[in-house]
């Protein structure tokens, strides 16, 4: 039905010739991009088979995705779409910019579907797009909000995230057509993106200039362009990058609400990260997406340098970023307060989304650090064990008031979450020519085509995240090259073999460790990242940290709940730096999870400071009364699964 | 004119026996309250002549004044009113409660008019006054934007401030009638009160249960009982407190909310401060001033409850209170983030307001205690030196972005600090029967009435808050009690004089010191508070303030600016315990101030931690390039006066 809406009949034909390239559950198709080092390794060509992710892509598939869905009927989501086409008749319901979650919803659904097929979610999301489609106005215009008794009001404030919701569409309609090979989205995406392409660019040529204060349609452009091999959307892109910090927003009436919408400056001339986070990371990864197509050596200049102010001052030890609640912003340089962590789940993904585009261009492990980092301690700390229920603000220190919730009024988190974990078997590995680089570490199988044609077959065992030994089975023959993550977090001791015996110089903890020989069906690469407990300590500019650890082990990082310590306060504990912790497999305890004890201190905070918030140092008495208490921590993303108490992350350090 | 619309006979009568015993400029009037230990002594008998205090109030009444009125006729919020009364066209300008800061404007200038008689700024004041009263609705209803177009939506949205306004319309009346004799504004306050009486109230009775989202209508409608001598606005009063915590706001639905207007348990109930902070100590002002009225115990005893968890547990050493930007709240116990802080300028304003009703009912040293430390280093900092821009937020930490600014859409805090200014001098002083109770040192003169009918003059002469020798001269006859507050921040050595003579038992810092006597004129106490340099530290909660001390001199708080430290960051700086200070008096430095000089050490954040956010305790060199350096510190009301840049109040300790 859509295609027919396509009345264009050269677009017909590169629609088809896209068709023809299919390149089915890719999120990120760098495969024809000039400017990257690596491409990507399909949805559907990984399976992940582990205690670990299983349940958790198990559950996004059968539980959030159908539970997703009726919330979009009940919040009438579904409902403001059908009122455009008349099929609905009530006012708009919700926010502005609630399109997007069924457009999210689009795409994590269409990546489930690309490697788990399905009739009735296939059913399902037809249907979605039927709605979707039908709301779409003959001038190729879609957003639910400004129809109807709205509709004199397109683009006229760039606060209003009309492109914002569009990049959702066409990142949903890309991920659609690679998962089903089907273009009735695709189709609906091409046609808003040929009338914001019409509406908006140099004046000379007729067009309006303006951007949007909510980046997002970057990169559903590029990856657009990428599928329609249409070159127009690529500079339509570089136009609206170039837009920016030429006060063209309107929105941007002072120097704050400039920075909060990337409009403070020019992109090239960026040298700190600030603003809305979301759309700060969003910009960044559209950004790098531009790059990839147009090797413009200014932009990835700009974006090393807020990769580099991000990763060196602005981030939570968990990955998290966007510290500030006011204007759910990234804070100045070392303002990173624990309870007072805004962190939003969608910022954390954002910074994956950020870091994947940049590790495909230069294939730094820096990046996929960060992204294994942010996955386990930011992105899985923003949903329940169960699945069911969600973090918007993910704070490193609690007192047990911040639950998770099952929707919010702006939904964009659960959505995003779902996308993420759907399209996750995609990360695992990547490619360069005949080089296979493994990027995470999860037990499943993997079939990789190397750019010369030949196809090896993987196989990886791992108890990772709890177990640093990984084997990687190798079903395929000949010479190439397999590369592994030897992560940050492991310091010294990562060991690698090949079928037993030591191979290559030993590789520094943060690169990637190079194995090329001639391969036999059978060889096993045996990876030993040795994972003792770490307590990291943090610059003394993060005032909060001052005197605290945090504790790390493998890719993890830990908290103490209350709940687990009944005869001390967790904020009066500090540990010793000599003290030595027990690692203990808990199969019952939130749904398995490592452990780590040790024995601590617990200065309780009354005697002297009875009552006392202030007090001269010279009248503080020297006498403590220290006694000893046995602590508990739990993997952070755990966390508010149990009874409700008091959590923090840093913990008191004695020296 | 306005006396003409006063239609009720007996409302006249009370009108006019309220003139007969017309109070001049006392803010808070337990003249008459049953319960209260203490009487003021009102604004005019007291003159501040100081080289402190005196350029303030100076500025306040000849730069302040007459830019706040030219600013309400500029941005509306007259036009607001005289668009209800038919004399403006045009639509309803700003926030639903701009009308408070006309109102708080007349409170400011008819405090002004008490002590300093002046004919142009009374004839401003009748001006106003006329606008105010033409915009009264014939049934004594009177807010501007709940007219015309928006008449039909009156109380039904109890967080639009429509009690809110009123509540300051009744102080600015009180004061005016107070300060003038005149009862233009108070008969519109009277018919406004009789309005709210005859709509909310009991419902046996016929009226409405509902109260409003942000007290203060109580402080209001309390002192306009006192000065109309009409107990039902007493029992209007209880009603609209007693109407808490049980559900009726409508707007609380859900726990924050609730919180946020006091409205989540009956406030006999409560135990923790919590919620918008100004709302929150206005509310509590308001029942304090029941109290004094009604003598009901569990009032008071809560009162003390929050009182306690304020002081112990939720205030900066400012004295700022509200920590939280979100909701502009009270956080958790110990949540006193310093960058982050919040701390609004009318918060502070609200904290002297309770406070200074709490120390007329108990007579305790603990009220005046932190209404100097407040008053001090918490609203003086809301305003520049030159008297013409304000801060809104007082953070205690900065990297140079925060700057005063002239006015706000919100603008609650400028003429908040305008009508505390003009009142000022009704703090310095109390009675209790023949007790004059000197609760605030700065030079000037005092005449005071004893209970019995005896007059006391009093000569105060001291350099407070630079020096902490206070001589005071009595001019009077008789036996009767000098009682002097002996601060909490002096810890040691408090001395006591009369005519050169020791006298009485050493008094404890935070209590008053007693001297009873016969006195003769010319009788001179002297008092001398010395003031050391106090390096305070912070409750262990306070996370962000671990390892951190606070420089204190006298009442006053101080900080560091980079504008004083060329040659290092303020940031990298450390006190060692065994540091000494240097005072030095810089008159030409930020109007005049003590400044305090010590040896520091640095601590460059580079080195072990160039660009790391986080490190492995294990991996950190022992090796700092520990340097010695030199810190000026100056008091923290004074910060932002000059070249924008760091500052910061905690510093950090190397024990």
């Amino acid at each position: 039905m859509s295609s027919l809406r396509i009345r264009d009949g050269s677009r017909q034909l590169a629609i088809v010739a896209a068709q023809a390239r299919h390149t089915a559950g890719v999120v990120v198709d760098t495969s024809e991009s000039a400017h990257v080092r690596l491409h990507p390794v399909p949805v559907e060509a990984v399976s992940i088979d582990d205690p670990f992710w299983s349940p958790r892509l198990r559950r996004n598939r059968e539980a959030t995705l159908p539970t997703q869905l009726r919330l979009l009927r009940e919040t009438g989501r579904l409902d403001n779409l059908r009122r455009v086409a008349g099929t609905f008749d009530g006012p708009f319901q919700g926010r502005y910019f609630n399109d997007t979650d069924v457009y999210k919803w689009l795409e994590a659904a269409s990546w489930t579907l690309a490697a788990h097929p399905d009739t009735e979610l296939e059913r399902d999301i037809d249907d979605v797009i039927e709605i979707v489609a039908e709301a779409q106005r003959p001038d190729g215009y879609l957003d639910s909000y400004f129809e109807l008794e709205r509709a004199d009001e397109r683009w006229t404030d760039a606060n209003l995230h009309e492109m914002y919701c569009a990049g959702h569409l066409f990142q949903a309609a890309v991920a659609h057509f690679r998962a089903t090979g089907k273009h009735s989205l695709l189709d609906v995406a091409v046609r808003f993106a040929d009338h914001i392409d019409a509406t908006f660019g140099p004046p000379e040529l007729g067009k309006r200039i303006g951007t949007d204060g909510h980046p997002e349609v970057e990169m559903g452009l590029i990856e657009l362009a990428r599928t329609t091999d249409d070159s127009r959307y690529i500079a339509l892109t570089k136009f609206l990058v170039d837009v920016r910090g030429h006060g063209h927003l309107g929105i941007a009436y002072d120097r704050y609400s400039r920075e909060y919408h990337q409009d403070h400056q020019p992109f090239r001339e960026m040298n700190e990260i600030v603003g809305h986070a979301v759309r700060s990371v969003y910009l960044n990864a559209g950004v790098a997406d531009l790059y990839a197509e147009t090797g413009e050596s200014a932009l990835l200049d700009a974006l090393h340098r807020l990769w580099a102010n991000m990763t060196a001052r602005k981030m939570y030890v968990t990955g998290g970023v966007g510290s500030r609640w006011f204007g759910e912003a990234f804070g100045p340089d070392y303002e990173l307060p624990n309870a007072l962590a805004y962190t939003e789940t969608c910022a954390a993904i954002g910074s994956i989304m950020w870091n994947w585009r940049m590790f495909l261009i230069e294939g730094g492990a820096q990046y996929t650090d960060l992204i294994e980092r942010t996955l386990y301690n930011a992105v899985l700390p923003g949903v329940s064990l169960d699945g069911e229920t969600y973090f918007y603000q993910n704070p490193l220190s609690d007192e047990g008031g911040h639950r998770r919730q099952p929707w919010f009024t702006t939904a964009c988190c659960p959505p995003n979450v779902a996308r993420l974990l759907a399209s996750l078997p995609g990360y695992v590995y990547s490619l360069q020519d005949d080089e296979i680089w493994v990027n995470l570490y999860a037990e499943g199988a993997a079939t990789i085509h190397l750019a010369d044609g030949r196809t090896v077959a993987l196989r990886q065992s791992t108890r990772y995240p709890w177990e640093g030994e990984i084997a990687i089975e190798i079903g395929g023959e000949g010479e190439f090259t397999m590369r592994l993550r030897i992560p940050e977090w492991c310091e010294s001791g990562a060991a690698l073999t090949v079928n037993g015996a030591a191979v290559g110089v030993p590789a520094a903890a943060g690169t990637y460790a190079i194995v090329r020989r001639t391969w036999q069906t059978g060889d096993i690469v045996r990876l030993s990242l040795p994972m003792p407990v770490r307590r990291l300590s943090c610059h003394p500019r993060v005032t909060e940290n001052a005197n605290h650890v945090a504790l790390m082990r493998g890719p993890l990082v830990y908290c103490l709940e209350q709940v687990d310590h009944p005869r001390a306060d967790i904020h009066d504990i500090a540990l010793q730096d000599e003290t030595t912790f027990r690692t203990d497999w808990a199969p019952d305890l939130l749904g398995g999870v490592v452990t780590l004890t040790a024995e601590a201190v617990t200065d309780p905070a009354g005697g002297a400071w009875h009552n006392r918030l202030y007090q001269s140092i010279q009248t503080i008495s020297g006498e403590q009364s220290q006694q000893s208490t046995q602590i508990r921590a739990i993997p952070y993303y755990a966390w508010a699964n149990r009874d409700p108490g008091p959590m923090r992350v840093w913990i008191g350090r004695r020296v």
